[in-house]
């Protein structure tokens, strides 16, 4: 149990000015020691085509798909599009549960946590995601939850996390998935 | 209410092949006299990005968002990936969604379809793209609903309805659909 | 057009202190002339049981369907209970969906509101509660959304609505759930 | 690990001649040798009300909040109303969710399955259901999936499940759950 937890981080949005960017990194940076979050950018994932993927995975989503692989649990940052989880996440998620070579996040300890300007913090954005979870076979954190609300207030112009109880949940959030990635890793 | 109604068809899946594409083609075949639906294919689609957006909308979004306006309503037929709506499909919804010029599905009416291997035929999918109605303040068609369960045996090898009785109840929805429309156009 | 537009409301809680209540009340308050809100208590609807229902409705369900039937249109007033509907808004439905005589909420216009004492306005509660009118065909008005947040601040302690803000936006609402109504009631 | 699993198996539906109820039964006999399902029928638990909370959680709830705390895991056995949960089941959640002493559902691994005479084996009606154990801090086994359609036709006229390929599912399922079970409960 001395090793240290590799979380996979991925963010929702191809915007780079993006909140959910900026709460992932946040994220990166409370956690504690022996955890590491690393990132992976989805904008080197392409639109789910069933008939390229028949030539074999495009770079990108082979990467994607190592990624997680290499991981001891995958944190997915996601944004709330028309009460839902946005497409740019969900695509991501179904090149992740193809084969070839298994299934990425079959048997994966994941969390959701996300940000947003309104008062519901992606609530349902995060429900439909986590939806997809039952599916894949991933082992989905159940609480705590981040909504972070009013997000944009949250943050300052560099995209940093000014709001402290913000800054102390997430960093709560981090430590609780690193537990729960452990009690599957030790327990598996 | 001699007019032609104008229906846009959109599948949510890029492999030809797909069902849900051969189902879309079947419900322009059974519409009624009247009734046209017309396909846009979401190949031309890019993945969301506000970045992106910023600088003016891509060719493949301007062209969606102009046939969405100029058509009475819309046929969305929704595969289920991952207990969900694909993120192909989403993504089309979320730039659809947005502005400039106007949100395209305010106030459009729509119905959603569905076709798959399995028992289900879809309805987790279609429930999930649902959500995504209510924000854009489109009015989704609530009755009948379209399940093709075992969807790959009512289809031939060329992609053709088969299933005599899928074929009558589809017909039936289409109907409705256009029905739904006449009402919210001649009544708003 | 001149006739009163009356609306059958429902509170999805049955505590006497309910915020959503108290909502209830506070969107009778602000209903436009010619729109008159009468409550239906749930407390007369038992636990759904098909055994009770097979030797005939109980009282208060009959009760609950007649009220449904008369009104032209139904504002469910909705909390949210463990990320969802609660089980006690949710059972009556599944009474008003049942013959005999006619499932009560099919081609009926409906709403959903609702207030909760956290952030997210029980934003999810309603979501789950909008799935249930798509298989009873009810017509649900999609927007606007009223999801009251920390609605403990926003009352007084007699249960009245105390914030300006939210009061305009009742308004509003229930306006827009009138010309809904109408909208059906002339098309139909 | 020689010792007993004590699963509590709870059936959405308070009829008799309920599929859910024949269900569990099964669910019950093919049971692997070292698991034991209990079942606790849903007549004893009342429409939940915060006013009566107030005086003390009445008897039905007591017994129900004390046999989820003394088990090692729940199956809930759920219909699908309305494209969603029932309100009976709904309702006994949000009984358990709730103090005093503890919220009884917190940290106890669940099990979702569920039957109906339709297509889709309650697909929604379970969804949603799995979206109050995110709240309730349950963790929800996640794949297999049972969903039994079609499912007057694998019963018996005394409710005893003939159809063998959904009986070797059920023990696979069953088995399954309890290996779930022993993973938390070593691993906490």
């Amino acid at each position: 149990m001395s090793e240290t937890i590799r979380i996979l981080g991925v963010a929702g949005s191809l915007r780079q000015g993006s909140l959910n960017r900026a709460l992932l990194r946040a994220a990166a940076d409370v956690a504690p020691e022996g955890v590491v979050i690393e990132t992976f950018d989805l904008l080197a994932v392409p639109l789910y085509n069933g008939d390229v993927e028949a030539g074999g995975d495009p770079e990108g989503v082979a990467a994607f798909k190592a990624a997680i692989r290499a991981a001891d649990g995958v944190l997915f940052v996601c944004p709330e599009y028309n009460h839902g989880v946005p497409g740019v996440m969900k695509n991501a998620v179904d090149w992740a549960s193809r084969p070839p070579s298994g299934a990425a996040l079959s048997g994966k300890p994941v969390g959701i946590i996300g940000a947003s300007p309104g008062q519901t913090g992606t609530a349902r954005g995060q429900s439909q995601l986590r939806q997809a979870f039952e599916f894949t076979n991933s082992f989905c954190l159940p609480q705590p939850e981040i909504l972070v609300f009013r997000a944009h207030e949250k943050f300052d112009a560099e995209g940093r996390l000014t709001d402290e109880a913000t800054a102390k949940y997430l960093a709560r959030y981090v430590a609780a998935l690193a537990a729960w990635i452990v009690r599957f890793r030790d327990g598996g």
